[in-house]
């Protein structure tokens, strides 16, 4: 696995990489590597040529009283992790590297940035997508590969590949759980053991949504919330900030469960906020 | 020369002629091709193995009481004279080709885009820095050509690339004068005879200015502002809307004339707005 810190040599790199006739998967993360991104790994080293995953905690995604400074970095275990994987490029740039001087430039996907996390977390899909962008620009794969647990992001970014036209597929992957059902994610080392234990709140109400719609035949989505938010909130210390039914392209609220429906929610439980979602089909 | 209007068929083209090695060049314009616009083409010519033209009128770059309804379009005169030149490609997509049904993505390149026309033209520079971002991912050229004449455009799209490290250079041109001075511009038939006699009042502010820091070695950019609007504002019927010495890289203004100074003004005439700037360089 080669450890690149510079723009100029991955992009290098990987553009002999191309000319050779390579197929680029890219992993975009921000380290703290865990299943959920390893199984994005092999997602891509399933799909593509190349594997090249990019390690970068991007600062202008984190609000001022948020976790940048807090965010778990442990970038020897990352590192172990991603060998073992057999990535072929690790790209951790600098914070100075990525942003220079002065960065005066952001992208942003107007309407389904403004909800949900978005309306928890003003600015923060402008600074995921102007970083995704930048990163796409630099290492120009094929492919790029996020997972279905933050669906609001993953719903952006392909919105943002579509209207800006980039030649690159967006794949999402199904989220990966822990044992009881709570989905991977890097911020879970935040819990406390107690905290844990009543983590899987969301999980349990998503669940409960998904049985009502499958066994029972409940189709209207006002009845669906009111039971998966009364289920999550049974959980001892959890706070639901949102859960809602939607459409898994526009992200607007759903009467109806009919065809596709994406399930979003998010909890706080000692302060650590939890995002988890579910996709329900109906044929 | 092949004359294409859909995304997909552009991206495939071009992306045969690089796979091939050729280095590929492309003209954004708004079609009404003009002298300026050829010295554009000949640069892109010059220096590149295939020279791709586009031509769209950007709906999304004028205000709502701008002109893109009226802004000159003559297709025909447009090809004939694109293909006089030897361009390879002609890419010329509908507004419903471009922008699809609702497209949601913007890329904005901050405190340059309010200055000067961003102050006058709210959401223009938006308009077209996301434009000329999704016709780079449609096209992907190596270099891409670009007039002095819209020198606060020029600066803002060297920015965007820059901040979002796209890997195409940005060659500013010369501007292109008639005789008698005036910079070649579309909106330049907007104007009545009588007009076109005193639109010349801008470059004469600008090359007064000129005369003053070369021939009386003046420094002090205010006595030079000051005096270039006196000039500017003695035609009849110009109002100039700003005349202001820059730094041509942040537009910052600047209280001495050192090393590489960007004079650039605006003046509104019977209703047509014309910009033009000259490049001061000391040793």
């Amino acid at each position: 696995m080669k450890i690149i810190k510079r723009v100029s040599e991955v992009r290098s790199e990987v553009k002999n990489l191309k000319d050779k006739k390579n197929v680029i998967g890219l992993v975009p993360t921000m380290g703290a590597i865990h299943q959920g991104h390893i199984s994005l790994v092999r997602g891509s080293k399933k799909e593509c040529n190349i594997t090249v995953v990019s390690i970068f905690v991007n600062p202008t995604q984190f609000g001022p009283s948020e976790d940048y400074e807090k965010y778990p970095r442990d970038i020897q275990r990352d590192i172990l992790l991603l060998q073992e994987e057999g990535v072929d490029i690790l790209f951790m740039p600098s914070v100075e590297e990525m942003y220079g001087k002065k960065s005066l430039v952001s992208v942003e996907v107007s309407e389904l940035s403004e909800k949900f996390e978005g309306n928890l977390r003003p600015g923060h899909f402008k600074g995921v997508c102007t970083v995704v962008c930048k990163l796409f620009n630099i290492i120009s794969p094929d492919k790029s590969y996020f997972g279905w647990k933050d669906a609001q992001q993953l719903v952006i970014i392909k919105k943002m590949v579509k209207d800006l036209n980039m030649p690159i597929e967006i794949v999402g992957c199904q989220i990966f759980r822990e044992q009881d059902g709570l989905a991977m994610s890097s911020r879970n080392v935040y819990l406390s053991p107690e905290d844990r234990k009543n983590s899987i709140a969301l999980y349990s109400g998503l669940k409960k949504i998904k049985d009502m719609v499958e066994v029972e035949n409940i189709r209207d989505t006002s009845s669906l919330i009111v039971e998966g938010k009364r289920v999550a909130e049974s959980f001892s210390g959890v706070e639901l900030d949102y859960l809602s039914a939607v459409d898994t392209n526009t992200l607007e609220p759903l009467d109806k469960i009919k065809g596709e429906v994406l399930i979003l929610g998010a909890i706080k439980i000692a302060g650590v906020r939890l995002l988890d979602n579910i996709l329900i089909k109906l044929k």
